[in-house]
């Protein structure tokens, strides 16, 4: 099985985090990873058109019952009608989450994460003692790919 | 988007249930589908073979937490940890839902599909009212794939 | 612990089957039972109205998120924003269900609390194999009370 | 309807967040509030102790499938099955987050309450960005019954 690794983030990001964001979904593509988000604008949609473009399968997790909320990146999409709740699901889904920036959802995400057991990588996000802070995407993912056994 | 259609069915299938499956995974996979399961045996696995082998993206919604319980047809692996409640978000994943024999965990699944007004087609299965029967594998895809608006 | 009883069934009920939730949720309040219901209108408002007339505690598991949405007749209202995956926790957080008439929501209700062993009484509602069906409310009531090991 | 208040924090608590959490009960217990726990020990416990002492409706959202597993001051207790993504809930039921100290489940509780604009009173837990933090548990509870419109 590839490896699930999920990009979670502001909805609201700044350029430099988007960018991040988006090579980070390059990084992941070129890796052969499936790369999970929860299908939104933001960070999720710049790691996701980051991933699609070099080839991952991108699974987008949504909050809503509506599938076609989706951002046009998502190749899996899974509308669970849960809210919030699918914050939860994004981070079991994946063998290793990497943050981007991100608000309060975002920390619900690094929370259930480490909760878990889940290694956490962090691009200018929450600074939660455990949360494992990169130098940059391409190092974010290196560290993901570490995590998971594949790197 | 491509359509996203889920098999639900019995877990203990009969021989010819699993065929049923296999089928009916094989068909989805000609079709470019993505092919949607609970990702644990008997109809879930035949389907995933099926679909498989003929490319189809293949995903698992698994009931625990444990992600290598998947069976290894499955591309993508979503570990809930929500037991039995995972079968809403089978439903709710897929266009349509094609149900294959099965026993109560099936049923609920056909009745919250039923329920969200997404169509159920049914092969050997629960003859509850508005589960749409087919005459066999071809017919039941043939079906789900012009009800997705793709027939 | 006090019996945790679930009663699921139609939103729109007939006269009747309004009735018999109403005299159900009566029962179960002179027998000290905890009533859990949706929290909506028909059978359930019946139920709770009942129930809490005759001095039950009454909790509502809705399907929205906003807590305002219960019947009058609930003193603990959970708001799940899972839509139809509540059904899932109404009958997880039961002993025994007693079902009420109802349509394809009751229908994955009763198919949810089979599969997961849980006890089935029904009234006026689907006749699947595994559900109890019984004569009247007390007669609902008393079968319930006696699987709880209450009778 | 009477005030929904969660209470949050440690399963292995300090002495003194063990006697916060059970005074925060206590005064909610005298203020006739519902009050909701994760059902298990430390914080959770001593809050279900000290509310169920002074007459508080007292609730149980426990992770697991076995309503046995609550702690013996939850009057009623609903098994979700759905692990830590029974967080979500716990907040979701709740007019006002009180958080006593706790590691990363609390901080996921915490950030899901924030995020949907729930307000959350700290005593010596997390300090995130928008927790109010309280002198003492009556301050708590004072800050918690008015945030929540009753005091």
């Amino acid at each position: 099985m590839a490896v699930h690794v999920a990009i979670v983030g502001a909805s609201a990001p700044t350029e430099a985090q988007a960018a991040s964001a988006e090579a980070v979904g390059r990084a992941l593509g070129t890796a052969g990873a499936v790369v999970i988000t929860g299908g939104g604008g933001g960070v999720m949609a710049a790691a996701a058109r980051g991933a699609a473009e070099n080839g991952a399968r991108v699974v987008a997790i949504l909050p809503g019952s509506d599938r076609t909320a989706a951002n046009p990146w998502s190749e899996i999409v899974l509308a669970t009608g849960m809210g919030e709740l699918r914050n939860g699901l994004i981070v079991r889904a994946a063998d290793v989450v990497i943050a981007v920036g991100g608000a309060y959802g975002t920390l619900s995400e690094i929370a259930l994460a480490l909760s878990a057991g889940t290694a956490v990588i962090g691009l200018d996000t929450w600074a939660i003692d455990g949360v494992q802070m990169a130098a940059g995407p391409d190092d974010a993912v290196a560290r993901a790919l570490a995590l998971a056994g594949e790197g």
